[in-house]
């Protein structure tokens, strides 16, 4: 299915039933997540995958009580890292070259750049970057969720702070970004799910300079 | 085809030829963007489109000089608001309510939090999470590209105040946040091109809590 139909199918499910994925499918909306761009090619966060009850149910507390965190199949977090460190920055550089089977100069300069700026940042810094790098992933988490007619709802309200401490996301050098529960839609209790999409047309959204 | 199939496909391209994609696949590219789910569905950022060749090789020249950013066909330039206002706010909820045929309680006192929210804080916290939100639609927008065989390279090495300024954003209540060139490939200046996409494996970007 073409990518506009699968953006039109989708909404943010608020009501899950559940019911858990084939393992199949939650590997392929993970696969999508890893092939994600992001800056430098650094893949600057991990996704945390929740399937533990007890785990989601505390989550869910800290996260106005929200059904779908405690009733989807699978949580998804998606925690960026805290830091730019020399040991990730040259992790994925000494991955490339290894994968490539080559080192090359220009890209080794830009090693170079990266790690004569990057560790060096205010942390806060460093961790709203990668947080737009997670928002890419999911991005394409959803997608890949719609491509297989799984629902998700992608999730800001929570405490981060509160789920960073759950899971103990400081052991890992990573912070709570984003969150997206995923399974499949209890749509009589779910209020959004009738309802029409709504987004402002394209004069309101799009302004051209030619 | 399969998101996995497009997702591997695709290659941050370093060189273009200058060619002029059609309207059509422009549009479709748009209509991905602007289908983008968003944080409260308030669509807190914008797409200047950019053909104009002078206005382009101005950005260039703030860019590091990467030749993609004026032998692109149309240059994307995802910018987000500066700011949440209460216009801004209620342009949004008094759309949904006017295109669904009916105020909802339950929206009507969502929107009140935002409102008591979003406008007071710090424009800087502001502009950062409307920034991620475009992130998603960068996301989108290279998925659409990928699918019509259009080449996209997503961009943060620009100094964004002066691109904001090149384009006087600040009339729009705008700023800059991440571009994304696209056209076709000219494959032969292309040092990217043929080397292997690297990503780390999933089990150094995977975190299972069961």
């Amino acid at each position: 299915m073409k990518l506009i139909e699968l953006l039109n199918w989708r909404y943010a499910t608020k009501a899950m039933n559940k019911e858990t994925l084939s393992q199949d499918k939650v590997d392929y909306i993970l696969e999508a997540a890893r092939l994600t761009p992001t800056s430098s090619g650094l893949q600057q966060f991990e996704v945390i995958v929740i399937t533990n009850q007890e785990i989601k149910d505390k989550i869910r507390t800290v996260s106005w009580n929200q059904s779908m965190v405690s009733d989807c199949s699978h949580l998804l977090l998606f925690a960026a890292w805290d830091q730019y460190t020399p040991e990730r920055i040259n992790g994925m550089f000494d991955l490339v070259n290894e994968e490539r089977g080559f080192k090359n100069e220009g890209w080794e300069n830009y090693r170079q750049m990266l790690l004569s700026k990057y560790p060096q940042q205010d942390p806060e810094v460093s961790f709203q970057h990668a947080a737009r790098q997670a928002y890419i992933a999911l991005g394409m988490a959803m997608v890949a969720c719609a491509e297989l007619k799984v629902d998700s709802v992608p999730m800001e309200g929570f405490d981060p702070k509160a789920v960073d401490e759950i899971l103990n996301l400081k052991q890992y050098g990573l912070r709570s970004a984003v969150m997206l529960p995923i399974g499949n839609r209890e749509a009589k209790n779910d209020w959004l799910v009738n309802l029409k999409k709504v987004r402002r047309p394209k004069d309101k959204f799009v302004i051209e300079i030619k």
